[in-house]
C-alpha cells in the first residue's frame, strides 16, 4: 500500500476509466452494437439498449489486465472480455425481472422498456453470445485447449452465480443468518464470476496453472469485497450514485451484511424492528430512511466496511506472487480504490 | 419410403423409446439428477423436477444417432447430448414463464411449483450446464478443436432460438403474415436447435465438413416439420396428449401455420372472426372449440400436414448422401413416424 500512498482515489479511477483496456472495450462494444437499430431486428435493439452506454466495465477490464499480467496481449482476449460483459449484463437484465426493478444505471430497466418476455429472452441471448465470444479468440491465435478450458470455467461460474441467487432468495427476510451463510452466498453470486474473469484472462493468455490459480483467487476475493460494498451502498449512498432504485434491497427483504450485522449487534427491540421492517417489504422512501437509521444505530454501517477491507487484503495477498508489471499495479490499485464511494 | 412400407408408426416409436440411445440417455439423466433432493440444494431440486421423468429426448437421441451415423460412439458424445436436453428444458422453463403456462408434460410447470424468480434462474443455470456438458466430452477423447467448434455452434443456435422467440412475439396477433415470415420464425425458434444437435453430434464424432453439413440440414428441416406439427397439435389433439395447456397458443394469440392458412383461405367474415378471436386472448375451452371449428371450416387443419410433409421430404433428401447404417435408418425413420399423432 505504501507504494501508492498519497494517490487520490479519484485520480486512479479516472486513469482506469481512460486506460487503454477501457478504451479498447468501449470502442469494441460501440462498434459491435452501435449499428443495431429497429430496422435490423428487435433482439439486437434490446441488446444495444442493455449494453450501451457501457457501465464501468470492471469485469472485462479485469480480464484484459489479468491476461496482460501474465504476459498476454489484451487484443487477443478482447472478444472473451466483451463476452464477460454480455454475461454480466444478462444477469442484470434477469435480476431486474426478478426484483421488478424499474431503474438500472440511471435509466429505465430493460424489462420496463421492452416487457418481461423480450427482456427474459434478450438475457438468454446475451448468455449464448458470451460463450460465442470466447470461441472468437481462436481467430487471434488462442489455442483450442485454452478456449475449451475457458468455456468450462465460464459455465461453472455461471452455475455458481445461479446457485448464489437461489441461495439469496432462501436467505431473504431472515436477518438472523450466520455471517458464513452470507459470505458463501456472495462468493457464489458475485465472487464466482470475478474469479472466472481473472482466471479466464490468464488461461487464454497461456499462463501456467499456478499463476491462473493466483489470479482466480484474487478475483474471487475482489468480487466478495465488491458485493459487500454494493450491499452497503444501498444504505449509504443516493439513488443517483447507485444508478438503481435505492429501496430495492429493502423491498426485496435482502439480508445483506449491514442487516445481519445490525441483527447480531442489536437489542431485542432493535432485532424486532429489523424483522418487522424486512417483513413489510416496503419500497417507500420514509421506510428506507427509518431502516437506515436502525442500521446506523446498531453500528452496522460502521462495521461493514471492515469486511470489505478483509477481502481486499486477501485479494492483494494473492497478487503478491506475480511479477511486477503495469497490469499487476492496476489489479492492485483496484483493490485500493475501486471500492471507494465515488465509483 | 418403400423400405419401411408397412411398418406401424407405433412400433417404430416404441422401438425408438427403448433403443440403446434412449436407454443410455435415460440412465445418465437418472444417475446425474436422481440424487438431487431438498437436502442437497434447491437449484438441483428444481433441475431434477424439470428434467425427470424425461420427455421424449428427441434432441439428444438425434445427437447420438448423428454421431453414430458418421462412425462415432454414442458414449463419447453422451455428455453433450445431455447438455442439449438441458438447453431444451431451459427454453421450456423460460417459455412457461413467458406464456404463464401452468402445465408442462402433464405436470405443474416449474414456475408454478417454484415461483418465477427461481424458475428463471434455474433456466439460466441449465443453459450454463449445457455448455459445461459439451466440454465434458474431452474426457472421452474428443478433440479440443471439436469441442470449441461445438460450443460455437450451440451458442449460435441458442442465439437464433432467442431471435425466433422475439420474432414470434412480434408476429403475435396478426394472422395476415406471410408464410415466409412464419417459416423463418420457426426455422430460428426450433430449426436452429435441431440443426445444431445433429451437426454437433457429427462434429464431436470427427466427421468431415460435408457430412456435418448434410446432418445439419437434415436437422433443420426436421425441426421445422416438428414445429409445424406442434403448432397443429394445439388444435387437433387433447390436452392430455399434448402434455400442456391446450389453450396456450390461442391465449397468447400465436399466429401459427393453421391460423395463417385459415386467414389466407378465409372469407372476409372468417378473417374478421379470426382477428377477433386472437384479440380476445381467451384461455377458455369454449373459445378454443369455436376457434378450432373456424380453422377447420377454412380447410386449414387439412392443409397444414402437407407442410409438415414438405419439410420431412427435404430432411430425408439430406440424409440420402450418407452411407447406410442402422443410425441413418433411425434418422430416416424419425422423418416417417416421429411426427405422427401418437408421439
Amino acid at each position: 500500500m505504501t507504494a501508492i500512498a498519497g494517490t487520490d482515489p479519484r485520480d486512479f479511477l479516472k486513469d482506469l476509466a481512460s486506460s487503454r483496456a477501457a478504451r479498447l472495450l468501449r470502442d469494441a462494444l460501440d462498434q459491435r452494437w452501435r449499428a443495431a437499430t429497429d430496422s435490423v431486428d428487435r433482439l439486437s435493439t434490446i441488446h444495444r439498449y442493455a449494453l450501451l452506454p457501457p457501465g464501468k466495465l470492471i469485469r472485462p477490464i479485469l480480464m484484459l489486465e489479468s491476461a496482460a499480467a501474465v504476459g498476454g496481449r489484451a487484443e487477443d482476449v478482447l472478444p472473451a472480455a466483451l463476452g464477460l460483459e454480455y454475461l454480466h449484463v444478462a444477469t442484470l437484465v434477469h435480476d431486474d425481472i426478478i426484483d421488478a426493478d424499474e431503474t438500472r444505471r440511471g435509466r429505465p430497466s430493460v424489462p420496463l422498456v421492452y416487457g418481461l418476455p423480450d427482456a427474459l429472452v434478450a438475457g438468454d441471448a446475451l448468455i449464448f453470445t458470451a460463450f460465442e465470444a470466447i470461441t472468437e479468440c481462436r481467430a487471434a491465435g488462442v489455442s483450442d485447449a485454452a478456449i475449451g478450458a475457458s468455456v468450462a470455467l465460464l459455465a461453472r461460474a455461471g452455475n455458481d452465480l445461479c446457485r448464489g441467487q437461489v441461495l439469496e432468495a432462501q436467505l431473504t427476510g431472515n436477518p438472523g443468518i450466520e455471517l458464513e451463510s452470507y459470505l458463501e452466498m456472495i462468493r457464489l453470486k458475485t465472487g464466482a464470476l470475478f474469479r472466472a474473469v481473472c482466471q479466464i484472462g490468464a488461461v487464454l493468455a497461456g499462463a501456467d496453472p499456478a499463476r491462473c490459480q493466483q489470479l482466480a483467487r484474487y478475483g474471487e476475493q475482489l468480487g466478495i469485497a465488491f458485493q459487500i460494498r454494493d450491499d452497503l451502498l444501498a444504505y449509504t449512498t443516493s439513488a443517483a450514485a447507485a444508478g438503481k432504485s435505492p429501496t430495492t434491497d429493502l423491498a426485496n427483504a435482502r439480508t445483506t451484511l449491514p442487516v445481519l450485522l445490525a441483527y447480531q449487534a442489536g437489542t431485542t427491540a432493535q432485532r424486532r424492528r429489523l424483522v418487522e421492517a424486512l417483513g413489510r417489504r416496503s419500497a417507500d422512501a420514509a421506510a428506507l430512511a427509518d431502516f437506515r437509521r436502525l442500521l446506523d444505530d446498531t453500528g452496522a454501517l460502521d462495521r461493514a466496511p471492515e469486511h470489505v477491507a478483509i477481502h481486499l487484503r486477501r485479494a492483494r495477498h494473492h497478487l503478491s506472487t506475480l511479477e511486477s508489471s503495469p497490469s499487476v499495479a492496476v489489479l492492485a490499485g483496484i483493490t485500493h480504490f475501486a471500492t471507494s464511494g465515488q465509483w
